[in-house]
């Protein structure tokens, strides 16, 4: 199946967005959580967002989700871990999977995780994000990997059978992987190290650990390791007051596209990313879309 | 007293720039209507705004109307009929009143009205948008009125007391205005006429009427006219991302940037407004207001 739009993410923006689009009958991918935004959800109170009076950060996440419910939108949890422009469109690895899709939304967030020293530049080259999809690569060799979150040991182990030894690097404590093969490194992990391809890990100590791989499991990848050449601006997709981005058929919306961090500005982005794809895809088909 | 900021409108970008700025503490001139945005009160259903599903128009008027009020904000209800850039801010006419601010938001809406042929030229030379403030000026001579609603015509009595006779323009049929000096015109104004100055009117049918003013009375006043050299874009005001148009001090938000018009659009438009006032303000006065 091809989609007429791939969303990616599920905050205020994404959420905006996929509701003007579904009403307007697209067919809509929608990855991120079904939770929709963490970060909305950890909000106190939220004081300034037009016709929700001092609502708190889960009651309006709530009122985000009855929304989408309604009308029948669905999100996939699969993580997102590259996308690629075809002649027809786009291609989006998810999980160990493989959409097709007219236009795409990124509404990823604001990316507090700079990606490590090297990992842009050697991403495919040894570096990976999807555990799943190039896990079996790595069979009987060492790699590192950086787990970002709890929710990712399960990929964690699943890289454990395969590899030989796997260097275990985590941001929190109580990790629960326990396997021989392995070693939990209490150090930072600095910077990732290769000519043309993974050649080892360096760490906050100076240790070198000599790796075949590293796999980069956290919640957030950086656009620019999402999809190749897009512009940026600083640390923001760069954008203009129609939400496209320097690709034809890629919009953003939301913190992504800069300050100020706010819900409201997230969902007017939303709302004129989502009416500039449907411009897109109208041109695209030849059709006159009123809008 | 001089204002932080003045807004002009009352529609969701204003809402949603008034409610972020008084939650900054800044002091806020508001003009609008008290019923806050005509436009909205018409919708039937609004279908696509996050957090408010399947909402009417009056119903999430009324949402904004109380937190406006729960906060504290006022509206007035004069009609601003222009903005002057001072050496220190902007100076507001404001009705016969004139005011102060440091920084100006526009919010008034898509136009739907253009201007009469020869409007913007002669506006200040014969042409005016304030009964009240330039009506003395004609008194005992011969003026047109363009009245465009019912809630002005206490305003073209007022004129026809100064006047020696009043030529009425009005779009609509039941005009309650009987005077004997008034003579109400059947036929279109379609040209206000005049080199230097207002010289006459002329009517669909041809006929030129000799007057010395022509009031124009009508919600909207464009842009352009209300602040001279503001940049437009075709029909709407020119604005970067950050809502800043052409003048230092002045943003705008919601339909008078341009479409898509909608809702969600213009409250996110607010939000990013109010935030970029706010850095304003602040470097201003030299101080730094964390956003």
């Amino acid at each position: 199946m091809r989609y007429d739009v791939a969303i990616v993410g599920s905050g205020p923006a994404a959420v905006s967005a996929a509701l003007t689009l579904k009403l307007h009958n697209k067919s809509i991918l929608w990855f991120g959580s079904r939770l929709l935004s963490p970060k909305v959800e950890k909000s106190e109170k939220i004081a300034n967002y037009p016709g929700v009076a001092m609502v708190t950060g889960p009651e309006l996440n709530r009122l985000f989700r009855l929304q989408a419910e309604e009308l029948g939108l669905e999100i996939t949890e699969r993580r997102v871990t590259s996308i690629l422009s075809t002649r027809r469109g786009f291609m989006l690895q998810g999980g160990d999977e493989i959409y097709d899709a007219k236009a795409v939304l990124l509404a990823t967030g604001a990316v507090s995780a700079k990606g490590f020293d090297g990992e842009e530049r050697l991403l495919g080259a040894g570096v990976s994000y999807c555990a799943t999809c190039d896990g079996h690569l790595y069979k009987g060799r060492q790699i590192a990997v950086y787990c970002g979150s709890k929710e990712f040991e399960h990929e964690v182990v699943y890289l454990a059978e395969l590899a030989e030894k796997v260097w275990l690097f985590t941001p929190y404590a109580d990790c629960g992987v326990e396997r021989k093969n392995v070693v939990r490194c209490t150090e930072r992990l600095t910077k990732i190290r290769g000519e043309d391809r993974v050649s080892g890990v360096m760490t906050a100590d100076g240790t070198e650990l000599p790796v075949d791989g590293v796999f980069v499991l956290r919640n957030a990848v950086a656009p620019a390791a999402l999809l190749r050449g897009l512009e940026m601006n600083g640390p923001d997709i760069a954008v203009n007051r129609s939400m496209e981005t320097s690709k034809p058929g890629v919009y953003a919306a939301g913190d992504c596209t800069g300050r100020p961090y706010q819900l409201t500005k997230a969902v007017g982005e939303g709302n004129v990313a989502a009416h500039s794809i449907l411009k897109f895809l109208a041109a695209k088909e030849g059709t006159q879309e009123s809008i």
